[in-house]
Order: C-alpha cells, then structure tokens, then sequence
C-alpha cells in the first residue's frame, strides 16, 4: 500500500480519478456539516456523474431509513436516489434477509427508531419493539413477572433509539439469554456528533446488553466487514476500482481498507493532516484532499 | 490463607464463632431470597446479636435509601437499625463526603433513585437530575443545542435508574467530557435478579457513559476497594476479627478478602458448592456452610 498521497493539483486529480471506477460516501464531515453543505459538494458529484462513475452514499444513520434519507440530501439541493443510498439499517435488513435467511415465522425485537421498521418491512420481515408506543412508558411491578424470553422472537437488533427505556433493556436482556436469538447491532459508534458535540451514539444503546448477556453483537455499519459484504453484493463492484471517501480514519478509512478498496481521506470532518503523517499514525489512506470540493476546484 | 472449610457441626461453628467479633453481611441469597426470609436466619442473627457480634449488612442496592431499607427487614421480622446498613447509596454519599471532600458549591448529576438523593442530601451534598420530573421525558430538538458541559456540576453519579433515558444519558455525557468531572457509580452489578430473572443492573446504567466517555467510574458497591474503605472508616473493626458473609464469589466474598476480612459463604444464592471445590476455582472463601441458618441449628 502507497500513501498516503496529498491531491493538490489538476494533474494529480486527474490522476486520482482515472483509477476508480465507482465511489463510496461517507456523508456526515464529506459531503455536509450538520445542516450545511460544503463548499463545491454539489459540483463535484455533478462532475463524477458526468464522467460515468457510479455514486453510493454509505451511513451509520440507522434511524432514517433509506427512503427517508434522500430528504436530507435533496433539502441540500443534491440529486440522490434510495437505490443510491445504503444506511445500517438497510444493511441489517439485508442481511437478515440474504445472509441469515430470517425465517418468515421469527419476529425482530427492535431497539431503535423507524429507520429501521421500514428497512425490515420492505424486505418483509416481521418486528416488533421499535416506535411502539406502549413500550415507551416506566417498568411497572407487573412487568417483572411479565417480561421473559419471547420463542417468536429470534433476533435483538439495536441501533439508536433516542426513546430507550428500561422497560425495552428488559425485553432484550430476556431475549438475549435464549443463546439461539441473534445480537445484531445497526453500527456501533460510541457517540453521535451533532450540534458540534457529542452525544451517545448507536453503541451506547447496545453497552448496557453487552455487559449484562456477556454476549458482543454483530456490527452491520462502518466499519464492519458484514456491512461492507452487504455492499458488495448489492453493488457488485470491483474492489480495486472504487474508492470509499470519508472524513474518519477508524471508521471510513478502516472500512476502506478492510475491503481491499482505495481510501480518500478528506479533512473537513473528524480527522486532520497530522492524524494521518504522526509516527505512530496506525491507519493512514491512499490518498487525501483538503475537502472534496478540490475535485471540482482543482479541474476547472 | 487455609480453606475452604465446611462448618457441618457444633464444634466448627463454635470454632468458627470464636474467630470474629463483627460479621458483615450480603443480604439477597444470604437473609432472604426476593421477598422470602430464608429458614432460620432471625434465629442466627438474634444468637448472634445474644453473643454480643456487632452486625453490619452491606448491600449494592441504591435505589433505596438505608432508612427505607429497613422497611424491608421489619417486613421479614427481623430488627435492625439504619445505622446497622451501608448501602452503595450512602457509600457513594461518605465517599464524595469524606473522602473527595466534595466542594459546598458544586452539584452532584444523578442518574438513579431516591435512595441516592436521600443519602446525598443526608450528608448535606447538592445534586440534580435523580428522580427530577422533568427530566423523564423525551430528548426534544432544542435541548440538542441547550444541553452541554455545567460549570456547578462537579460529579457525574451512576446507580440504578428505572427511569434511564437519552436526555440524561446525553446531559452526562456533556458533563463527563470535562476531564475534572467526578465519576463515580453506585455498584456495576451487570445483572439485577429478581423475579427468578435477570434484569439489567446497576452497571448497565453507566455502560453508555463508559463507552462514548471512555471514563471508568469510581465504584462504590462491592467489591470495590472503595466500599470497604468507606466501611472500615465507619465501623473501625479489626479486619481479621471481621467475616464477611456472601453467596457470590465474584463480589462478596472477592470484597471480604480484598479487605483482609474473614469469609463464609453460604449456599443460599448464586454461588454452589462445585464452584469453589473446582480445580480452577479463583475465589476461594474460607469457610462455607449450606445456609445462615445452620449456625442456630447446629448449635441448638
């Protein structure tokens, strides 16, 4: 592996671009900030479709479903379909649907939010937990007797529920003591950062089941290799001619390279330039730019 | 350190009975199991109050405070005073006392019951969060710009809280990015039983925090170091004239050697007789019998 190789000029860009074929987005620090574009975002991906290459968004956001997320891009003023987009929560629906091969009579005991209802209803997998609103209430003395292991139930799968309860933990926890019942997790992340802090993140609502089931759940986001298996089937890429694109060196651009794709690191996000050239740097990637804006910026 | 040894007669309980002057106890799987007082345990303690012991029960439930712990003792018919109890809740409240000589000016955020906010205000310490109402709701889209770091407080507190959602998981974690921030945790129990089941315990609580913080907390409940100091500076017994009595290996009787304590397990609880002869067996107690109760019935 070369790298990692700074993009600064047409040549180099021309160069960068001639390799890959296909693209793989982080969003969140790539392509936006929060709610604002970056610079020349709109034009550079104007110009990737222009030039033939295949666009694909890839997010940790497990609470929108992919559907749902076009929104966000199309508020932007970004063209973007859903077949374009491939959330966790999506991901975890493909892969109880392909990999697992969920059976049809099992239900999914959701932790999270509808994100993840619509991605299991469309490839028509039966859940429950989730928004349900009788779950969001305290635990009450009757529970106690009441909650244990549920047979229909054959999987947990937890992602951020900003509506996580004791009473929800419980039900899992139950579940989660069948050996037989699946721990999945839509990603891990140990913090969501928005509003320029940090919050609890996808992870922080799976901490509480791993520490009480000893058990570790299977991680369908960034930068697991279940996700980026569930990538590759449905794009059918070449590894060596795509490029994931991120702003963070332990989930993108371990991604990235886990995949055995080329890696584009941009630095308006997460990590910076001397992440990347210190010593004891432990992930670096092929290549980085300033902002992916310099695509467009640097060819005109 | 000799052991373990069976006490299975009236001589080895007498014998035993001659080594300690204090006893302290565990109280789940050792008085009682859930609401049920195990056979002959007030007849033990009250033979052991008769010969002049000093009691002293010891328990990592901080829900509820050690005046409202009583309640549960005089329901089972056993007599016992708030001074004879050290909860976790008031370990945590001698701690920050006594110990980390909390400042006056400073608050305490508390993620847990009343048992906590009892025994903070009992030892004249501040706090917020706890059993406050208007924290038992949903996150709302203008607290993600209101919540953040608060200069008064000075301690992030973690026990069990039946009422855990994302607004106060996020508020902590606001404040535990504040290097200068105390954490500390009641118990980290991973699992509560009750019910015949296991539910999330306290532990499970500050999991969240411990994952997006990457902080441990300081814990107050067994086996922690820091109970058995906060418990010795209370009672000011000789350790090796003091027996510690559990059902579990992992905590109480781990906590009693750690503190130089005399131990006995009883086999009323978690913990069965195969796991301590097994060849691999860690920790070992020094003496075992198959209830409490079996001290009043050898030696009558």
């Amino acid at each position: 592996m070369t790298g990692p190789v700074k993009i600064t000029s047409k040549t180099e860009v021309e160069e960068f671009l001639s390799k890959y074929d296909d693209f793989l987005f982080d969003c969140d620090g790539v392509l936006w900030q929060g709610d604002v574009l970056l610079p020349k975002v709109k034009e550079t991906l104007d110009l990737l479709r222009a030039r033939g290459k295949r666009l694909i968004f890839v997010t940790n956001n497990s609470t929108k479903s992919r559907k749902a997320y076009t929104k966000k891009f199309f508020k932007l003023g970004i063209d973007v379909t859903a077949e374009e987009i491939f959330g966790s929560a999506y991901s975890a629906a493909v892969y109880l649907k392909k990999v697992v091969k969920f059976p049809a009579d099992k239900k999914v005991l959701v932790l999270g939010e509808s994100g993840i209802e619509e991605e299991l209803a469309n490839e028509g997998i039966q859940f429950v937990g989730g928004t349900d609103p009788t779950l969001r209430r305290d635990i009450e003395p009757e529970d106690y007797d009441k909650i244990g292991p549920d047979p229909s139930i054959g999987c947990v799968l937890s992602g951020l529920d900003l509506h996580l309860n004791y009473l929800k933990l419980s039900m899992a926890l139950m579940n989660l003591q069948v050996p037989e019942t699946l721990f999945l997790a839509t990603n891990i992340d140990s913090t969501y950062p928005t509003h320029g802090k940090l919050f609890p993140g996808a992870g922080t609502m799976c901490a509480p089941l791993v520490l009480a089931s000893k058990r570790q759940p299977i991680s369908l986001g960034k930068p697991s290799k279940a996700m980026m298996d569930c990538v590759k089937a449905k794009f059918e890429f070449e590894p060596t001619r795509t490029c994931m694109v991120g702003d963070r060196l332990d989930t993108d651009i371990r991604f990235g390279q886990d995949g055995d794709l080329g890696t584009l690191l941009v630095l308006t996000g997460v990590n910076k330039e001397s992440d990347i050239l210190a010593e004891n740097a432990e992930i670096v990637p092929m290549h980085y730019m300033t902002k992916l804006g310099d695509i467009f910026e640097l060819l005109i």
